[in-house]
């Protein structure tokens, strides 16, 4: 099938950041196989179908590089709280009653959310994943899901888990026409031990995939990694050996320079979470100083628990504005470093940078479509200020991940709202708090 | 007329935060006549028109209390500077060249803006008010709106623009049905003597109207004040008697104890224009202390050229969320309390909380309606919550001021966005730069 659309600006996002105004994209089946200028009628013949993009803005789908969709079923629950408190007496209790059913509805909320906000990537570290993989394989978008692991209780236990999550890699990793990859992730070194992490750590070079992990989210997780180990997190993790394997670690809030260049020089990948952070109360992590020691940091949500949703327009927005303000620079994180942290570095802490993240031909087909013709886009004038700065999530019109749409004309194509809906009420209904 | 709108949530926001569950909120000509439960059939008879509000969020329509509407015909055309240099060498050239057809379509898109994304007050602050005026007469939208006065230029100059704002309070105070209010407004300390803002001063006590004024956004400001007139902003400010009159200040970023006790004692209201400041990195307000205080603080977006929209629910979830992760403090700044500073703080920051921004009987009927029924606003658990940590300015689908639908299902009523758009990009385009 050899698809084109013709007639729209094209936010390639590629090394130069070149936009091209009266531009086409074409792709056959899941690969991109033009970009240019539109062509004209004779070479559109070779087409199956020619889709007219006038007033579109056409861009790389977003990727959002850290979150736990299944929580989404707990969106609201808890506001206004800090970390600690917020996990050990809200949410681990109700997370606790969770079963495969309450992940699948949670998912099916956070998955027609990123549809709608042009997500076409997402990180997801939770419990009952084959229920998440099994969306992900339905509904068309991609994922490089973990079974997340908390190592307290027994040894009995934490080998349990090793064991789900080992199973779920081999059952799932490359599933979906390679639309699902996965990971192995200890939750954090605060919650397991090192020499659990060292575990999770040799399975995860045994089946060679990545490592996740949060880190450093908080002042007081790191206090409290010094005076359990002696060092700071970053350091701890490399002494366990962590960063021997590719690894994305989320939030990265509290680091040293001697920190960030370890991160550096291991090339660890880093999810910036800046709304859940503020939320949280946890801080503002060092982007700036991040970036410009070369460590590939990427924008995540979190959770809907801690957003309290998964548009990430608002990260990318965020994460153009929020280190100008705070630093007093004006020129940290312009415009399109934002926008590369949102699609093409998102690719990179995915280990897919050559796949997914920017529109050139040979990639994977994602991508999203904006309506250009609302008065907030104009003067039309320069479109990725407008996408970082003025756009929002809701101006998606079209979300396409490996060449298949699954939100056309706002019309989501594979997954029913009104239903999940329905079942992630009635099942928050049923918690018992 | 009377209109009711059934079966509906009704976000109150009166002074108990009140939420009333399957509720109706009912008005006759531009008041509030009725909020409550849904009546029975036979109470419905009474009115002329009954809309379903099924799925519906009503809440008060938010205040916008800073901003330049006009400066949106320069949406994206400078970013990432720092304040001085992008009012200096992109703002000044380029608004020295508006005329009245310039401010007109950029105050369309903005007003267009505005009423898509929930807006249904805002104050203004710029040239060629009379074009502001007209537009907020016909579209039905509520402004406070004042000429800016810069002092720069000669005695001349500055005469005839305190010509120009003294007679436009004349000719627009409390027109169109009462929703045109005025203000008097010096620019900015640093753009105006002591005896320009001291003229403006004395004006706005013979007119009877409130006085808006910039202060305190950068450090650079304040540094230039002190040095300039011995004291930091709001000293000067107080010496020079602006205090003594009905004051909105913009900004107010940079303040130490004793300037935010100044504010309290004399009841000044502050305008936090949190996307502004950061992205002109400015700062992060106090906005805790000043609250705590008992300072009035309301949003502002500021304009289009620093922002880049007009979208206040941005405002909202970020007054909600920054000042918790800059202070760590994980109850700074409530959601409740985000939520009054949206509608009933902005109210009384123009002077107006007997008559807006909260839904009780005898107050305008300047209300928005938000869907309900999305995937990101469930589960159906917290609507205060969802409202300001998850909810988008998209998800409005009708607002209403004085009774009168200026949205209704999305559609807009008084304005037409196509000849905005078309008239906008053709006037930017005619500019030199």
């Amino acid at each position: 099938m050899k698809t084109i659309i013709t007639n729209a600006t094209i936010i390639t996002v590629n090394s130069q950041n070149e936009v091209i105004h009266n531009g086409a994209l074409g792709f056959t089946d899941q690969v991109l196989t033009y970009i240019g200028p539109t062509p004209t009628e004779p070479e559109l013949a070779g087409y199956d179908e020619v889709i007219d993009g006038t007033n579109k803005w056409i861009m790389p789908g977003l990727v959002n590089t850290h979150g736990h969709v299944g929580m989404s079923l707990l969106r609201g629950f808890a506001d206004d709280l800090p970390l600690q408190q917020w996990l050990e007496d809200k949410m681990w209790p109700m997370e606790a009653q969770f079963t495969a059913e309450h992940v699948k509805w949670g998912t099916s909320l956070s998955i027609i959310e990123m549809i709608r906000t042009g997500t076409t990537t997402f990180v997801d570290m939770y419990d009952h994943m084959g229920e998440v993989a099994k969306l992900v394989a339905d509904t068309g978008i991609r994922g490089s899901l973990c079974r997340g692991m908390i190592g307290f209780g027994t040894e009995e236990q934490r080998q349990q888990k090793l064991a789900e999550a080992t199973a779920f890699v081999r059952e799932w990793n490359n599933q979906a026409d390679g639309r699902i990859t996965t990971m192995m992730a200890p939750h954090a070194p605060y919650t397991c031990s090192p020499e659990f992490i060292a575990q999770i750590v040799e399975k995860s070079a045994e089946l060679q995939v990545p490592m996740h992990i949060h880190m450093s989210e908080t002042r007081f997780e790191v206090e409290q990694n010094v005076r359990d180990y002696g060092v700071r997190p970053v350091a701890h993790l490399e002494n366990i050996g962590v960063f021997a394997r590719p690894t994305l670690v989320a939030h990265a809030v509290h680091l040293t320079d001697e920190e960030i260049e370890i991160l550096a020089k291991y090339d660890v990948k880093v999810s910036h979470n800046v709304v859940s952070n503020l939320k949280l109360a946890s801080g503002v992590a060092r982007v700036p100083e991040m970036l410009a020691k070369g460590v590939s940091v990427s924008l995540g949500t979190d959770s809907s628990a801690s957003n309290n949703n998964l548009n990430l327009f608002e990260e990318l927005k965020l994460a153009a504005t929020i280190h100008k303000g705070v630093t007093y620079n004006p020129i940290a994180v312009p415009a399109e470093e934002a926008l590369r942290m949102a699609t093409i570095y998102g690719a990179d802490c995915v280990f897919q940078a050559n796949q997914i993240g920017s529109l050139e031909i040979g990639k994977q087909a994602d991508f999203i479509m904006l309506d250009a013709n609302q008065a907030h886009f104009h003067p039309a004038n320069n479109p990725i200020s407008h996408i970082v700065y003025a756009a929002n999530g809701r101006d998606v019109t079209d979300t396409v991940v490996a060449g298949k749409f699954l939100m056309r004309d706002r019309q989501l194509q594979t997954i029913d709202e009104e239903r999940a809906i329905h079942e992630a009420d009635r099942l928050f209904q049923q918690l018992s708090y």
